[in-house]
């Protein structure tokens, strides 16, 4: 292979990212080439269905319609896989890939967050490129960010909007003071979430992303059953309306630190003051901090989802493997993460954001306020609104700084009291 | 050389990054060194002064007198030159460093963006890597972020906040209302400007990271002498004012642009509307936003100097040569790189804002709508302010987007003109 000889690209699935894919080297190609050193180019492709009209000429490259033969096509150096799921054709595709000796390079944040230690294992195995760039944050660099830009620093924690469905929601709940289910209804019909938005509005695509950039700044194994996960759905218009009055604008952040006894990683909605860089992200955007002990706090922002954004992803990737300029996916050998302990959070301290919905009658602040003064949550601020529409009376507090596990006893003494209409939301506050 | 054996590096320069450096290693060794796979090690330093302490011990290094043995040190893979300025010692020390084969990591933006393209050609003549990402925003992996981040992509233009001395004057006048001078003199007793800040504030450190930037994202030789500056200076707290007023801030940028017949390169103070995440970078913090025609907008944001964001840049350039993961300099090899020519600014559509310091007597208003009037300039908002402490009356007014030409047709029939009491200061707006 003389140097400027092309590198040869299989590419599986041709949903709108692939086709992403095809109109960027088509568009770009001749400048990738200049950027790579040699031509990037696709020569097979693989996807359910041949004939689907996609926007963009497919005939030029060989068809195969078995996804394990185009694994091993023999005129190709890398795969690329865009068929998403955790298992199933994109795992078995990317293990026959990379036993082949083909490096790998994915869009697919779950199967990385499930697999992606045996399939970085296959691939030191095989000296064979595994990247996933596209996999967190669409088209923003955040992989290259820590595993490259970053480098030099002790990270003390991660955390980021990960997850451009929940944002576009929460801001435009936030810009138009609309309901959680009426702006989903809206973003559904935009085609900024899915007909089934679980995946997006609980928290668990986030959780995925999460638990990738937590291995790569702490050097630890994948640990995505080790992320606590919650959603958006119980947030209220009203909440973002009390979060606004403190200062504060509502988010659902992945955050990943080192302490407390092992690894600690939560998806949660959280109030971001308005100081912090995140609380100024709007819409579909997605961004990640990174605080190292040298660099201080990093932030990469750009956008989270789409066929452009993700196939930037992809190609860079690919340049990074035409150049040789690529190593271990996780920085350092899949063999030497080591496998962290989940963290107590308990005992993290910090300020909390709690909103209860109650009965109309007379005790029941006095209940809650007794219920935090048994469990040592010294309150900050409280506020009580008079009766919301379907949500019964709300009462909203701060905390003090405090243990975690202060707060979870001072809720645990409340569940089940008859003067709580609704659960109660806890939300974290950033700091 | 076995995979474990140390990449081996020569220090030249002990201030207060260069000791940031050692620092650094000191603390984050076996992590660098985990990142890396195998461990960077300071084998020898040069500095102007040995006996001077510097709050780390270099009694452990080879201390060579003479920068130029450094540079041709037979233990050192890479040499390290933090002395500064654009010729003179660094320069002497950076061109036997890489004729000598060894790497060159340079933290040195004037160096670079003086003479970036000699030392990439002789970097690639002998096969070493040559690496400057601690030349333009610090700690922020910006440049990797261009090279490699955003490489799939044409970029239409890229710009930032490239000085932290001008950002933190500016949002300090912002902040308390103070003048330019009153804050400059604080900036001095913080640490934050020079003694001599004409570099940063009239904006020739911001213009050599700019011209750095562009080379990276349009692939065009290094063009320092075509980049049009201006700085701060002439900034009053009354624009910061009216600036807010208007929606917008006030922000030192660095802006290139592929287009109107060639390279477009501008350091100036811009207004940039809040809705934009520049104007909510705050203090010494440096941001970088590069456009590309399939990512979007991506950002990078963090600290643009000070010694632990410095040497975190500087030691991931190290870890990136440690892998084996580097190549040209300005991703393609230099003698690709196209001698852009320089734009005329002229052709530029953009809106305007103005502002005036006129005698307060009558027929002035009335000149200065003539002016525009016959040049062709549309002003959609007039503001006139009573008279200012040292400024006579000031009248400032943005105008409806047109050419740029038109806007310095208007201003040079105003030159000279009795009523005007102070230069007319021209800023854009940021779009």
């Amino acid at each position: 292979m003389t140097a400027s000889s092309p590198l040869r690209v299989a590419l599986a699935g041709l949903g709108t990212v692939g086709a992403g894919v095809v109109r960027l080297l088509d568009a770009n190609g001749a400048l990738v080439a200049r950027r790579a050193g040699r031509p990037v180019e696709i020569v097979a492709v693989s996807a359910r269905d041949r004939a689907r009209d996609r926007g963009v000429d497919i005939a030029r490259f060989d068809w195969v319609d078995d996804m394990n033969v185009l694994a091993r096509h023999p005129q190709a150096d890398v795969v690329v896989e865009l068929i998403g799921g955790s298992d199933g054709p994109a795992l078995t595709l990317a293990r026959a890939a990379l036993t082949a000796g083909k490096g790998l390079v994915t869009a697919n944040k779950a199967m990385i967050a499930h697999h992606g230690l045996e399939l970085a294992t296959l691939a030191e195995g095989a000296n064979a490129a595994l990247k996933f760039e596209a996999a967190v944050a669409g088209g923003v660099p955040v992989i290259k960010g820590l595993r490259d830009g970053a480098a030099a620093n002790e990270i003390s924690r991660v955390y980021g909007i990960l997850n451009g469905t929940c944002n576009f929601i929460l801001t435009r709940m936030e810009s138009d003071g609309r309901d959680f289910a009426d702006v989903l209804a809206e973003a559904q019909a935009l085609g900024f979430a899915e007909a089934d938005p679980g995946f997006d509005i609980d928290g668990i695509d986030a959780a995925h992303k999460l638990s990738i950039l937590a291995s790569l700044a702490f050097g630890t194994q994948p640990a995505f059953a080790g992320v606590a996960i919650s959603g958006i759905r119980h947030v209220l218009a009203a909440d973002i309306v009390e979060a606004a009055a403190l200062g504060y604008r509502i988010r659902l952040l992945g955050i990943a630190e080192a302490g407390h006894g092992g690894l600690f990683q939560r998806v949660h909605p959280h109030l971001v003051p308005l100081s912090h860089p995140l609380a100024h992200v709007a819409g579909a955007t997605n961004a990640v901090v990174a605080e190292g002990n040298f660099v201080g706090r990093l932030l990469f922002q750009g956008a989270g989802a789409g066929d452009g954004p993700t196939a930037s992803a992809v190609v860079a990737d690919l340049i990074d493997i035409a150049r040789g300029e690529f190593g271990p996916a996780y920085a350092m050998p899949a063999a030497t993460l080591v496998a962290g302990a989940i963290a107590d959070s308990g005992d993290r301290r910090g300020r909390a954001y709690l909103r209860f919905a109650v009965a109309d009658k007379v005790g029941v602040l006095a209940e809650i306020a007794a219920a935090m003064r048994d469990a040592g949550v010294s309150i900050e601020t409280l506020m009580q609104r008079g009766a919301h529409a379907d949500n019964g009376v709300l009462v909203v507090m701060v905390t003090h700084e405090g243990p975690e596990r202060s707060v979870a006893h001072a809720l645990e003494k409340l569940r089940g009291s008859p003067s709580l209409v609704d659960e109660p939301l806890w939300m974290h506050m950033l700091v």
